[in-house]
């Protein structure tokens, strides 16, 4: 319960460094007797796989995984599962110029004022390689909710740098490099991108994700509530700055009579909640947004300092992606998928008596 | 560990309902040896009070709060602090007309399918007046942290509807009942507010903080980040719906060319980042805007359901915030000092031992 | 989850020393929708309490509990119970005397190296009266396993000093101030123990508890055992210094040929193993035994040293009991029906949808 | 934080089964800095390796440790460290006659109740070779508490059924298969454990374990104190039936005025309490005593029942140690080791602003 696992009863921990021989989950709490194999998991690890389009790292990962525990026979036992990925492609040379400088926007300095000294190698435990290990955990996680509840979760970049990207076909928003959701823009994307990375620079993104057939209840009253929850696991990747539920930050300038959600027996009339009320799932579709910073690694020199605390300057090489976003949509979906779990089965726990008088008027 | 507990070192453990007969905390883990009296509580509880303005709920709690244990002879003993607060205004008469039909916008129809029924007083536990538990727990956490390091946490409102308020002056924010920190939007704001009062209408809010002297290396690099648990702390809050760190949502529009904050000797030259990198902090002040939405409960009357699910109108009374950011300041506040306080301990536990070769630059 | 929290989805909080003006609990994630008055909770403190006759402490306690949250008509609401107990009777002058020094077999030491000072008043946080907390706890899962499983947990002594007790008798022991199960050996205790108390010394017991009715499969393979987290209970109980599980301590002379406990269709053929297999509830009956040392508070001169070290002469007065084993019964059975009530919960958050091709033999 | 993982800073996750592909611990929370190589942890995993000696499982597994993360350039990086032990010899075809039928005494028959199946080759996770990732765990915590605090934990075996074995020469332990203390009894354990073999049948046994130089002052008042992790921990290991601390189940019978352990400013008098006093260490030498019951793996012939609940007649063939507490001694070092190091950091995390102004009267 340090910091590398999240959930109660669905509990993901994980291990690893982008240079390390290899990165890894265990996955505990898991539900007995779900159907398990590895191609389910690795069906989500090729949507956040490197190398596959030049908008992304050129990184050649094979991110095959192993499933080194609690399944036998094709089910889950109900036992620790355990996951691994082995890193083939790591190119440690490419860091040793930044071995004594910090890079800045990245994580360097402050691993180097915590823990006195740092693995340096591609980011260590800092880089966005280690979610490899949240995404093939939040596979299971979505299995299991699919089969149980019906329950799907899928996202889409819904910004990248200054142009807005609506969710004109969520479904095609699996079929190009950018999880783009509407298929006009693709072209531009495409351009954009690519002369962002003629300029060695980078740009961030907001990536929104929907979540559907969620059962009303999940969450709890005080500090766990599902809202709570989510925001804790999105602000956990690499590069997030900003967690919005429903309307988010246009809350703020919204009134009452405006964005509360009125009740009829056929439904709610609107979600500007993003399906929560009170902290907890009103069985409307879940709505979040997640933004994230562009990535540091450019090619644009700029100051920083050493080891020593000397100025310095730095142009960080390497194999980097232009835009973070991109690649983080199959991770925001495996971070929603594992609360989404946990509080299910947390609240199964709980309150598994329960028979409300009330229908539920979202189905 | 259930909902009801934040922290993994200093542990805040909450109970009550907004018309039950008492709020209380359970403050586990506080060093021993902390000058403590009940005066240095209420001081933060003064600041949430209900009932001091004429824009805020008109319900009159003293909110006086005892110290039932954890405290000898003026010094934190180090084992569990028990709080109490006696509750002596409630109108639990205001809430009959709501009792079989659920408030939009509210947690009503969440807590009816999660639970089977609810306690409709007020709102129960899903009351913002249960943030005076939270407040007094904070308040602690603040002593602490202020006498060990200096460290200063203090927030303002930074919008109310589609008026944003700069930060001119920090201090001022606690002279106004806006906790506004442009003087100049003072009169501004009391007839804004004043009219939505009169519409029987609600606003939202943002509200921003800021914390001073956090020392570098808090918060863990995978999911228990600082940001992450800051997050968590934030979006737990009643009525938030986006939390922000640093530029927030603006970053999505960023190039890394202009978002990375270098390093130079003396420091980082811009803080974008809001103080944390990788997830831990930086050194640099914290930076933390939460958005809340509008007050659900008000007069213009809307659709909605009874328990049976059937279609019915409703038209909130009773005593209602008409913009809960308002009151916001003291509980986001008394949240990321619960956080920092819980990763410093966190931190010292881990990494006591660690020696860095290099120099803290924003020192 | 710093020290005072046990549990995991059935958490339960405690605060409150000996001597302050309170003692509480909150115990978070009860299902909801499960009757309860006050008087459930005051039937088991009646149990524990002091004063009730010549062989404990005669403290004066009424140990009235207040239920301040989370029960709402009458029902608990699913939210975090708060309960509370004023102390009434405190004489803390009776402890000036050994306010500099440290009374041998006490916490007074240890807490005064782990905080650097200690509240010495009835031995602050570490006297036997904070039980009464987890008492309170224990009524309310008590209550919801009796209801939903028809589960009973029932104590008794089965050992004070060198006398071995038999359960000839389970009922009975409710019925006499030393939960003796064997009526025949009523009278001797009283002598034996009223002679204790006349030389101003005291004895061990050792305290046996049974849990029917438990449903198989309760417990985590590998560290969240249900033996382990009984032990963990039971252990943590003030004074007590060994659990057993079944045959516990004499299983290290058995051969496996008689220790394994056969199945048979009608059940198994013995109980040697205490209720559990391999850390998991099997459905038979739960057996565990608790030894308690003597109290160290008697009226035996003794050697020992001072806050600042130096030697030091002894003598406890205040208001003690010859036996603490004597008034362990209903703590033990709290304990019990707390770790119960928890892994209860877990299981069926995990396991709901579990059917085994297996009958329940024990059924 | 299911029930896979051990520890709130330091924690421990394990995952594997006995014919799974893999066993492996993720350790969280470890201090930066300190040197480790996997040769620090193979030393660990020697002592509790099988086929060693003809009086364990004749099972040959070199239990080769890899350190997959968290370690750079020979010291830890402060970040999860993974560890990860292949199975090589797994020989699953011996567990067919099993598939269908519930060993007595063995954790089969609770599995199929909890998980609706289970993982019957070898016992999955329920066999004694899961403790592979422990004691792995474990040495990493060893070489910590020894480099920081001079702390040493070491065990023998104090009891082999009938056998009493008194710890005349604690080093010489590690010298025969037996970690018999007592040379002079060593060859007739040869003796003993030889005929048990040759009657198929089993014994049971008793482990001691002693930790010196622990610092005053680790554990938490109420529910986590050292005692009861301590016991949570060691009733978690396969088989272990009775945790004692000190005198254990002695205390029953003792009086106050020969329990209590006296202060002098040289130490304490005596240790009749085990080294904790209210649960928090005193300074003085850890003392547990850990009851493993016999092996039900044995030759002669039982009564159970099959999967569909129907009378059958079992004799479990395959690899085994006729007595489980002979290989027991490392791993109660092991999980000794791990709750020591996570108190350590515990109460480094609250108290390390502390000066008690009563000396060290241990040291």
């Amino acid at each position: 319960m340090s910091g590398n696992t999240i959930g109660r009863l669905f509990c993901v921990t994980t291990f690893g460094e982008s240079h390390g021989p290899a990165l890894g989950a265990v996955v505990d709490g898991c539900p007995p007797g779900l159907a398990l194999v590895e191609q389910d998991i690795q069906a989500d690890l090729e949507l956040r796989r490197t190398g596959t389009s030049r908008h992304t790292s050129q990184r050649q990962e094979p991110d095959r995984v192993r499933i080194l525990s609690g399944v036998f026979e094709g089910r889950t036992t109900g036992t620790a599962i355990g996951l691994l990925v082995e890193n083939t492609d790591a190119r440690s040379r490419d860091y040793d110029r930044i071995k004594d400088r910090f890079r800045p926007g990245h994580a360097d300095y402050a691993y180097q004022q915590k823990y006195g000294f740092r693995d340096h190698r591609g980011g260590g435990r800092s880089s966005a390689r280690i979610t490899v290990a949240t995404v093939a955990a939040g596979a299971i996680a979505r299995k299991y909710l699919r089969e149980k509840l019906g329950l799907e979760v899928a996202g889409w970049l819904s910004q990248a740098g200054p142009h807005r990207l609506d969710c004109v076909d969520l479904a095609s928003a699996r079929g190009n490099p950018f999880f783009c959701a509407d298929p006009s823009k693709v072209p531009m994307l495409e351009e954009y991108l690519w002369q962002l990375r003629r300029e060695g620079d980078s740009i961030g993104a907001k990536v929104s994700v929907r979540a559907t057939r969620v059962p009303p209840g999940l969450g709890e009253p005080m500090f766990d509530r599902l809202d709570a929850d989510i925001a804790y696991a999105m602000m956990g990747i690499n590069a997030a700055k900003a967690v919005e539920i429903g309307d988010g930050v246009a809350v703020a300038a919204q009134r009452g009579s405006e964005h509360r959600d009125e009740l009829t027996p056929s439904g709610f009339a609107a979600n500007h909640s993003g399906g929560t009320l009170g902290g907890i799932s009103s069985g409307q579709d879940l709505i979040v947004h997640v933004s994230f910073k562009p990535t540091s690694s450019i090619q644009v020199p700029g100051r920083t300092v050493d080891v020593a605390g000397q100025a310095a300057e730095i142009v960080t090489t390497g194999r980097h992606d232009p835009c973070v976003g991109l690649r983080a949509v199959p991770i925001v979906e495996a971070m929603l998928l594992i609360v989404l779990m946990d509080h299910f089965l947390r609240h199964r726990g709980q309150c598994a008596d329960v028979v409300s008088p009330t229908p539920d008027i979202t189905r």
